[in-house]
């Protein structure tokens, strides 16, 4: 029965690393001695082995062992042999090219559909849908392909924002953006706000955090919904 | 010898589309009787007649005549006999997709160093360096390539904006991602502002508009230049 927290961000304003989750990962990840990490994301350009600490050091704080996925021989393996897997944010491009460069995409998807309890923050959310496309990331490098986990029948965009009523630019807001994506793609978008993220028990897909989400359907209208809604 | 506009934007805060350009575009098609524009970015997911239509009202304000590629039989005879070319913005994953998949990149990049005028605001700017790396759009078509027309050798970022210092937002800042793409890739990024463009004749590019522009470069502090500065 799959079990993941797809989180829209690590980290809130004003708070620390993993530290508005830390209450809801005790419960989730309590049967769980070792974390397996995939710090491939490499936010703001990050080595992977500093990425690990910073990961290490919030885990401590559960009592819990947390490993980089890149420190085992076999990284299809550490996957295989997992209590549970961790994917931090970062860049999703990056992410995605490396777990389709080291074969890992497959092998990690099953492994989640099997059972092994995931925590996707940010970029390790964008990938559990269907595919990577309602990512906010440049594409620092050209990936295999775009598909991702398809772990739930939703697309992920992270860090949701609302248009600034006040600004001034004329860049694309997320919602065009996403309608962008729904004039040429089928699956439905939630736009999770940082803070919010979604429980999966099983095929229960339910919004937590203290804020509304936003659904995107292709051909209907934009709706919020209330924490406390299963999808 | 090249001669390029590459703008940030179309329109900016408050103005009518290419409005701001107006002067510029009078100087710079004044030989020009007929432009050719490339409509496959789709801003929101408009018709690409639609989109037409818009950039004919624009440019019939400067007495030019103006059709779309996909009105022609055979697109890469339409940019070899063009007289001028304008790419507008919209999506650049959608464009540069369209582009590689009608095999158009290569005559497209010869054409413009062959000295067919070109104007490209957005995405249609995006698409002149070395590759679209360095976009801000949403990835919701997967592109044959992210390379690009390599007209110019540096990255443009449009829409430039820098951090907002009152944001409560985790997600990255768009030096932030500028930045990540320089721990994997080497071009030197021009960080556009609205309202700013690149004029380029022959090798010679220089910065215009009221704003000052960004220069990002690998391992190197972040510059500032002034409107009129030669890159």
């Amino acid at each position: 029965m799959k079990k993941m927290i797809i989180a829209s961000t690590s980290t809130i304003y004003g708070g620390q690393y993993l530290g508005y989750l830390l209450p809801e990962l005790i419960h989730f990840f309590k049967s769980v001695n070792e974390i397996l990490f995939i710090p491939y994301a490499r936010p703001g350009g990050i080595a992977i082995d500093d990425y690990t600490f910073k990961a290490q050091e919030a885990f401590s704080k559960l009592g819990k062992q947390l490993s980089g996925i890149h420190e085992f021989e076999d990284p299809r393996n550490a996957i295989c042999n997992a209590d549970a897997i961790f994917t931090g944010g970062g860049n999703t491009f990056l992410l995605v090219k490396t777990l389709h460069d080291l074969d890992l995409m497959n092998v990690l998807s099953d492994s989640i559909k099997s059972g092994t309890p995931y925590l996707g923050t940010s970029a390790g959310s964008n990938i559990t849908g269907p595919s990577m496309q309602t990512t906010n990331d440049m594409p620092i490098v050209y990936p295999p392909s775009f598909t991702t986990l398809n772990c739930i029948p939703y697309q992920i965009n992270p860090h949701y924002v609302d248009p600034d009523p006040n600004s001034k630019h004329q860049g694309e807001t997320r919602e065009t953006r996403i309608k962008e994506y729904h004039t040429l793609n089928d699956s439905p978008v939630v736009g999770l706000r940082e803070g919010s993220w979604l429980e999966v028990i099983g095929e229960k897909i339910v919004l937590k955090g203290d804020l509304k989400a936003r659904i995107f359907r292709k051909d209907e209208p934009t709706i919020e919904i209330e924490s406390g809604t299963f999808l």
